[in-house]
């Protein structure tokens, strides 16, 4: 079956997920985590053949860490479809309606959008994610998963789909495609049959879809966050979110990659700070006046490029700056328009900051670590999105609806 | 200036734009409306030039009328901008807010796209409504017009950017590119300072932009839209539905291009509304059960292409179907997504068709011809989004928004 065949057929199968109740939807999750439950076995055996290939391979620690399913990480997995089986079913949501002047009652509400298709890497769970979120919204999904993960995916790929095929539906609802080029290629163009790509993945797979999709695009991206200190912060707050903003998970789109500190507090701020990264293993970059304050806590010397970077590890570059507009040119330069935040008891910088910096998620005096899904009460999500059109922030249920207009009236005519 | 370095002017001019109130933005738009009436004789007579050469070219005469502006014509478009100033201004409206768990306060807040390309082709009242919309929303906006309507647009950015530089704001606010290819080609790939790109044209345009651009689009598309008389319609809502939606403004995406009718109301229906068209000067194209139906009332055979087309003009398709499966069928093969209509008294058969009908805006007993921002009440709009990425239904005020996440706390970090 070609590509373009499997999104058709999904886009077929879409018709009926679109129509399907809330108690359905439903019970086919619950199906989904109970075969996930059954078969734990076989997809850690599977998974461990990914994992040795990686090794094998020389992969990087971190990916090898995404890689990784074992029996806690399948308790998570399963407890995230049970999850979103628990979530509100946007589908049939009035979102807002009113009667047109001429007496047409009009109402606006939630629809599926249809076939959903996602591009993801290295961890195995976004195909349960994917799937179980997809399934919910009553839209059809068509999942593409990295090659790393192939034994894994194809595994679980199993275990969803003979859920959804027990349960009666098409199996095209949930589509998996193979992890070659030349399938990617085919995917990216579907653009009469799928309504919304999800690609998951670093910057060369961003390139690769703006090259090549001609369908509509929602990214989920990477963060390069900052945690910004002012001159009238509350130094003890500024610790505990910057310490917690870059230590408490390094691997992920919302932890902080660069400290912005005010001339005013950088030497009382500082040192204990720096002392206290350092003990936590991280490595530090620092300008000319942050190394000054650090004093003999060991740094290395900032570049542009560290700026720029994502680290997605213990690193973290450090800049002074001479005044909250420095801060915000320096998060309008280099941010990705992920989460940013400033510590301050200064309600109109606070108040400047939260305007003037662009992007999806803005904190003031919290850490940038709680830009997600489950965190912000929305449930799971498909990723974090820093774009502006349609979804930014939480990709979650919501985000994977569109609306129609319903107009009902009794014979009224444009005059 | 490149187009690249027009985009990037209006990204930072769009960082000024974003932050101003309503009643600078409102006072901004009085200018133009101003501006526009005290130039209206110059616009008449460039206008003219316009019209003078499209008759020498031999453009068709529905493109003449899309590109012609009198006296009435500049009326409505200053009263559209007028208009938009006493919209309420959508930017800073909090859609959403709750507090977490951990007590930070959550706000979703609607913003300010950024930067917004529009394409279009003959309408010159698009440079005008593009501008006001653009500018209410607190977006940069980019314009690019037809070649056929250049010296028409020509002197209205004039009047626009002029207004926009006497109220002291950066020209690149509204900003307005030649309409030769080259400068097209460069448009469609500004992905690092173009946030949504709106596209006003036909198939030719779409294919180009499916080809070529890199930037989020939003399409503003063409309607090839239905009636559907069901067996249970009441036939005189039915006529005056049909009629309505077919020649009170045939040359417009909301018309109704093919009229579907059930067989059991075929003979009882057809022969008086057929009549009906035929005198208004409707030229009818029916299937062979529809013919019989019409008897003595000419009409050619219709076929697959008829169905395929959106005629915008005095033409109509008409077809007989056994059920109301089958005009569902028919219209999800032939329809474009734009707006679809059922006449019937059948509270079920309403009720099947408003759901299973996968279109932005779906009519029970209502004329097509409402789709419309401000038919809607929701005030001008740049076109309507048969897509269901972002905007679905009229582009008007709130899908030339984003939002962001506000997150205010006192310390907060993740445990």
């Amino acid at each position: 079956m070609s590509v373009e065949d499997v999104c058709r057929s999904a886009r077929r199968a879409a018709r009926v997920l679109g129509a399907l109740p809330r108690e359905r939807k439903d019970a086919i999750l619950g199906a989904i985590a109970e075969a996930l439950e059954r078969r734990a076995g076989e997809i850690v055996r599977e998974n461990e053949e990914d994992v040795r290939l990686a090794r094998a391979n020389r992969l990087p620690d971190a990916l090898i860490d995404r890689l990784l399913l074992d029996e806690d990480r399948i308790r998570d997995m399963v407890a995230a479809v049970r999850g979103v089986a628990a979530l509100a079913d946007p589908v049939g949501q009035v979102v807002d309606g009113w009667k047109l002047a001429n007496g047409v009652d009009l109402r606006r509400v939630r629809v599926p959008l249809g076939v959903v298709a996602v591009i993801y890497e290295a961890r195995p769970n976004v195909t349960v994610d994917a799937a179980a979120l997809c399934l919910k919204t009553g839209n059809a999904v068509v999942l593409r998963g990295g090659s790393a993960a192939k034994h894994s995916n194809r595994i679980l790929a199993e275990a969803v789909q003979g859920a959804v095929i027990a349960s009666g539906l098409p199996k095209e609802a949930i589509a998996f495609l193979g992890s070659d080029r030349a399938e990617l290629d085919e995917l990216v163009v579907q653009w009469q049959s799928v309504d919304l790509l999800v690609p998951r993945g670093g910057a060369e797979l961003r390139r690769y879809v703006l090259d090549h999709a001609k369908v509509p695009v929602v990214w989920a991206a990477g963060g390069n966050c900052h945690v910004y200190v002012d001159a009238a912060a509350d130094l003890e707050k500024a610790a505990r979110i910057t310490l917690n903003a870059k230590v408490q998970r390094p691997g992920v789109c919302n932890a902080a990659e660069t400290l912005l500190v005010h001339r005013d507090v950088a030497s009382a701020f500082l040192p204990d700070v720096g002392a206290e990264l350092h003990r936590k293993g991280v490595e530090l970059y620092a300008d000319k006046a942050a190394a000054q304050a650090l004093g003999d806590i060991p740094s290395k010397r900032a570049s542009r490029t560290h700026f720029e970077t994502e680290f997605l590890d213990l690193r973290m570059a450090i800049r002074v700056v001479d005044s909250l507009d420095e801060a915000l040119d320096h998060i309008a330069t280099f941010g990705t328009g992920h989460s940013e935040a400033i510590v301050t008891e200064d309600a109109t910088a606070a108040r400047r900051f939260m305007r003037e910096v662009d992007a999806a998620c803005v904190y003031v005096n919290a850490s940038t670590r709680f830009t997600d899904g489950g965190q912000f009460g929305l449930g799971a999500e498909l990723g974090i999105s820093t774009q502006k059109l349609h979804a930014r922030g939480p990709i979650a249920l919501e985000e994977l609806t569109s609306v129609k207009y319903e107009l009902w009236g009794d014979g009224q005519i444009r005059g």
